[in-house]
């Protein structure tokens, strides 16, 4: 050829590749009896592709594939009644998943705990999350494993008995049987100090007002 | 709720169901015995959302859908050898896959005719094709049927025999047995008609040379 070739980390690719391949048996084997194997295999491995089309930080990419797949499986299972729904299932959707929906699941699930499943996705996953949304989930005393930006995927939108959309239109599949609600919250990315902690105040209103609203209807 | 119930098309959605709904009968149809009718649901729901995340003009979305999905499911087939590969694969990627991808993968076919399977996709996908490209692939005389914007996914990238890839990256995954090659083009987005048309018999240029290439490992 002409061109140069790519140049691509193959050596680390084929590692990828092995930890996506185990990750694939370790989900076969969970939803065993739900899935086939070769559907997980496709799970895994899109979901793979479509986190590595936006993320910034290559490292822990096969690890937050394997959590994003086994998240969407759960959601594709519990949407066809194949796992039991023990408890309501949220999902918060804004542009970027870097920001407002990270910060919405994460104080929703500070006060309801186990109460409730939380997801959240962005319709264009921004490369990792703002640095404003990670001091203020370390003040909120949260754990970051399951906060990376990703998008929104059909399945997440099937499990969802609420879906809360932040600034990104209309990119929600739409389903019977679900409440779609939209919240007018600022988006904290490059704001002062002073206005992401305003933003994470009507945040939390909103969380708890939802959260009395979700009680009121489960009882 | 305190807060505005989001203001979305409803009907119009019930509708794209209905038509996701026989689109995915349809494609069971045709991929009878390679995938189930499972599988294949999943693939035009999941090809639904992804390209509504990102697409501007929501009227041939289904369509478009259908599509991506059928597009899918034969790069997936042919990559696990349930179609026979009769003839090189292509995959352009560039990031909006609304002007380069778009722009070489209509070269090589006006090129190749049905001598090759050619297929185009982009890590982060614009909301419509780049009206320069638009304009281009009149001139060339091709067909608009195939030329949206739609997110690199796993399946295509598996099929291919050669990945070219234009400013986007490592955002591929690495498989073994495939050719990657890096070309350097300029974007077309907002450059001059001048401009424009230089970027286009770049294009061509490499093109013409990948198709040698092609040639000759075939023979």
């Amino acid at each position: 050829m002409s061109t140069s070739p790519a140049s691509m980390p193959k050596e680390a690719t084929s590692k990828e590749t092995h930890v996506l391949q185990r990750t694939t048996e370790h989900l076969a084997a969970r939803y065993e009896g739900i899935f086939t194997p070769e559907m997980v295999e496709r799970y895994v491995f899109e979901s793979f592709t479509a986190l590595g089309r936006t993320a910034k930080i290559r490292t822990y990419l096969a690890a937050m594939a394997g959590h994003f797949a086994d998240s969407r499986l759960r959601s594709l299972a519990l949407s066809m009644n194949r796992i039991e729904h023990e408890v309501p299932q949220v999902l918060f959707v804004c542009v970027q998943n870097a920001g407002r929906s990270q910060l919405a699941a994460a104080l929703l699930q500070k006060l309801a705990g186990n109460r409730v499943e939380i997801r959240s996705a962005g319709s264009l996953p921004a490369p990792e999350l703002h640095p404003e949304t990670q001091q203020l989930l370390g003040e909120l005393g949260m754990d970051a494993q399951d906060t990376y930006p990703k998008p929104l995927t059909d399945d997440v939108v099937r499990a969802a008995d609420y879906v809360i959309t932040m600034g990104c239109g209309d990119t929600c599949p739409i389903y019977p049987g679900k409440k779609y609600v939209d919240w007018q919250v600022e988006d904290p990315d490059g704001k002062t100090n002073e206005q992401i902690h305003q933003i994470l105040a009507e945040l939390e209103g909103k969380v708890k007002q939802l959260w009395r609203e979700i009680n009121a209807k489960s009882n």
